[in-house]
């Protein structure tokens, strides 16, 4: 059980330096104070504006605006005018639920982590990976609020004043539901004791 | 491993008599003719208008449109002016990843089958399940393809025609990439046997 422990030890190391969304912080804490698990990865929710040089090129994606709070229609205008006309592409307005990634020391461990998430609504959850001597096993927390909504191509916006409210409401809505379900999950979390 | 033999007999049933998506059978074929899985439910992808009392009460959505198709802009207004106006709510034009749920009969075949699916681009994939004495690992593949657009609300329609023509348009190519993923999961499955 060495490794596991070496590789807490950096993880949380990696977590000090780096820090963690405010709204998920507590989580991982209360994650990493339990023996058998620790966090490699989290992100607490939020809604971002992306744009694609082609669809599914999510690789060559370029961020244009990230907010983890709930943001207005007016922001998501500025943040396209201050991108410069000659990148061309579409630009989507995105919203992503929580994303936890837990290392678990114990396939028994993961089970029961995995069981509680899908109970708190996290319901993409799933065990991603299992180390061969099965010393590790890695789950990822996913819920499923998700907003994936195409507006502008080439620079011409298609999305009118009143439709791009409404999105940005569902994506609101659907940001502070996912940190609903954060907390529900974190009440939850006792009973891995 | 009477119970894994039992299950998959059933299953194969179900199947026989429910039938499944055109596009994913010969994936599915593939799979139950491996002695060591067997798939419990399928979709090969999907474009859906959906009525939704609420965001995120989906379990009250209501189908007014469902095509594992490429669809036209026109289509949706067909499907929408069907509908009884009413019965308010939210429209949302929704698209989804093929996803697929595998039975496996140890935690090996499941891991071996979960990094085919990964490297597939089954990117969603993950081990959701695994029995007490651990003879029944059940995998989910399932894939990144996916748009949530929410067009229409209390019969006021928002999205203006070009835009939903760019939208359909990026829900078609989605739905072409999904099933291309499908082929190459089938390709790969092989390596299984």
């Amino acid at each position: 059980m060495r490794v596991f422990e070496e590789e807490k030890k950096r993880a949380l190391e990696r977590l000090r330096r780096g820090g963690a969304d405010e709204e998920v912080e507590e989580l991982l804490q209360q994650i990493n104070s339990l023996d058998e698990f620790f966090t490699t990865s989290s992100c607490s929710g939020r809604i971002a504006l992306i744009c694609l040089p082609e669809i599914g090129a999510k690789r060559e994606a370029r961020f244009i605006g990230k907010w983890h709070r709930p943001i207005r229609k007016e922001e998501v205008f500025a943040a396209m005018s201050d991108t410069p006309s000659s990148e061309n592409g579409d630009i989507w307005l995105i919203a992503q639920s929580p994303i936890v990634h837990v290392a678990c020391r114990s396939l028994e461990k993961a089970t029961a982590l995995l069981r509680i998430a899908l109970e708190a609504g996290f319901k993409y959850s799933g065990i991603k990976a299992i180390s061969k001597d099965k010393g590790k096993v890695v789950v990822e927390m996913m819920s499923t609020e998700r907003m994936d909504v195409p507006l502008a191509t080439d620079d011409v916006m298609l999305c009118n004043e009143a439709h791009l409210d409404f999105i940005v409401s569902k994506a609101n809505f659907m940001l502070e539901r996912g940190k609903g379900k954060l907390k529900r999950f974190c009440y939850r979390l006792r009973e891995l004791e």
